[in-house]
């Protein structure tokens, strides 16, 4: 899973193993990611919260649009674990598959609508340059219609995945195979 | 605080009025970062959470290695809020001002021990072109002595001020001012 | 096809016609750069004299591994047609859809043997910094088993998707949509 | 010629000896590119081909236009080769020796008219990150007069001489001595 | 002082004898840069000529606004001594200490008036990318209110700061201790 | 000569009038810098008392080493009047005009003994990313036989040409036109 030794606990908590379960049902598998973190059960719990609550709790945000920005942030960092897993996100909730190859390949190229343009140029910067983000990059958005909560949510989703790209390229993270066939 | 209209939540709930007032014990003042994630409880319980999880509970990394990632991250990133809180932390725990300084400044001219130059090289790398670490980056840390635990430490830490420095970024995140002139 | 309002001369002349028609053939589609070239026939022609000079005539390199160097080189530039493309070569050719993934997302972490992660290499340095390209960079690839003959086509393949990427980049030429799901 | 061992066919062909024979007497020598290539004559035919075509056929271009965007993009990619001989042919076309010296050294600095500055921006910017090059960057040449048709030819020289900068730096190509004081 | 073997002449000179010793007097110590110079009084006194001119003589620009200069440009060359020793003598012309960290932090997010803002913005930009300075850069100025004058100036005080920072970081020259806690 | 507006004083002192007069003796022409900087004549004098101990007296590099140090960093820097005038400068003092131009275009592909090459390596690191600039690059110079003095040498000539790059780039300021075509 990683290029590090660190074996899951063993036995998991039984919390923990129901919450895999409920992942393999839903997703079809356990993402690695969760698997990597299992050595400490803290951490673990640590990142499914931060993730959850970024990404599947209510947002001005569609689930999709966050899911946009973490290929594109994933894409600008070439993470190969959020790529492939994220990328089969987009293509899976997007119903598009060639919007998921895009973002991957370079966001700039695909076929967006103003608001999302917008949305994904505001996380492409915050990436590549975040000191250089000043009042009119947010003025930007709000002109793409995101309120103020909006550009937290934004701002926070990008910066979530600046960080699981890292902790996935410093650890050699493999993604689960099936990512790459699904929702092709 | 921020650039952004997200006033906390009013009034705030007794786990958090408690927490902020120990907080305000403990280091003099309540960091506004925190102030900033309390227009939503639950994200600012899962920052909460995984920050001092990283910071704070059992590692390798001493307390102050891993304030002194903290730094060489937000200096590379030259997040505002970051390098004043950080820095200030790194003077304090350090007992060295001048430390603090020259991380915020230029880590590579700093005095360091071979253990520490490895592990900010490591977090250094990781900020600035993440996509070409490689198994003779982990190398050099094992080489310096670390372990796999202690290499996911580094590179949470690294992960995790990528992450907030971006968020902080994005918002325009004032650093409280006591910090500036704090363990001078 | 392209940005540009540039149609295919018509009717075509009879030998770009049957070349098309064993294009459709052999790839089950002809590949739009061809269309979007078929402005003029002489350019067309020279296009396709080089590409398949490079791309398919005698060398040390097989068609897989000039593949290879083209998605690098592709994924690099951030090339959309390209990608999408030799992505799909690569997929095809290797019988790994993986790989194809892998050196879409990031070459540096993909499993590949020493002589292809040499030539790679060289390609992927002579993308981002041909200015910097000595003698130390040729005798790697000697190293790695390649001789004179191979090191000028590893070079003449990378150039010429520097070159290709451009083009399409310039004009926002789109890949026929068949690519994305082909050979996964 | 290069620093690789890859002798020229000897006898040369009959066809090439008389494309070497109007080279030397139109030019007053025969382009050590042409040498470099001779060592299959295949290639060498593809690469003057499309060399010819795009250099000297028919364009809205005019030839000094097409050179000087061999020089700019040369400049960038600090090619030796085409910086030498590409300045000597700006120098030559344009009867200004300080013209040519200019766009090796800064085309930014030299005094153009505005079509001629566009034209330059839209290579170099090929030329530095053609992933970002969108319909803003096709309609700037637009408001400067050029047709699609124009678009084309400059995307094509651009792309064409970041192909053969990177087969010149990778093959360490020298320049006739010739082209030096030529036309100063 | 520095990494090199260069001791001052001894004795000094009595000039340079009676220059430090005004130095201590007004500034409360003599700038290592004074004493690293001071192995070659000819170098010594070249560089103080032209330091005093540029920083203490008559411009439109006020000394607080040279500093300022000289901060940001010494941070984007992550200078170590230049930023310790000019970051304390903005927080002393200023009265302002959380000014001169936030130009050693990140001179974008602090709070500076139009004209400030735009001497800066010119100052950073000549630093990181001096050749793509063009018309536009100067009418920039010259809107803020800036004259010729003062465009030199701003020029030539930038200029200075990047010939400084590149002799202390080649030298590894160290700033007085005095300089970190000063005027905080 | 440049774009500000700013004519030299009138009439000149005395000694600047003779200082140009040996000037257009020795050189054939009085250096549009020099004019550039006689608005100012305590600057003028600063400026030439600082570039004649630096270029032209003692030392243990060369003149002609010293120009070349000039004509790398300026080639970095893209600075027109510079790589013009000492371009010429090194045509003249080493009698190889290929040399001035290799120099211009990519030192790194230059025929330069061990000396120069590390000479110019060290240069262009300052030049490029001089706060990475560690032990092991001093080190390099004194394995290439390079004293302490020389490393000081060395530093200073390529920290005044990224100074003066920038004041010429600001400024616009043009080269004399006798340059292009002088020692060629």
């Amino acid at each position: 899973m990683t290029a590090l030794d660190l074996p899951p606990v063993d036995p998991l908590p039984d919390d923990t193993r129901r919450y895999f379960e409920v992942c393999a049902e839903k997703l079809g598998l356990v993402p690695n990611v969760l698997r990597a973190y299992a050595f400490d059960i803290d951490k673990l719990n640590a990142f499914t919260a931060m993730y959850n609550d970024l990404m599947l709790s209510d947002s001005g945000l569609s689930k999709l649009e966050r899911e946009m920005i973490a290929v594109v942030v994933s894409s600008i960092n070439r993470c190969w674990y959020c790529q492939a897993a994220h990328g089969a996100a987009v293509r899976q909730l997007s119903g598009d598959p060639v919007l998921g190859e895009a973002l991957v390949m370079n966001y700039r190229v695909a076929p967006l609508d103003p608001r999302q343009r917008a949305m994904l140029d505001f996380a492409a910067k915050l990436t590549e340059s975040s000191s250089r983000i000043e009042e009119s990059d947010r003025a930007a958005l709000r002109a793409a219609g995101f309120g103020d909560r909006d550009i937290w949510d934004i701002a926070a989703v990008a910066g979530f995945f600046n960080m699981t790209n890292r902790i996935a390229s410093a650890t050699d993270m493999q993604p689960n195979p099936a990512y790459h066939g699904a929702h092709r």
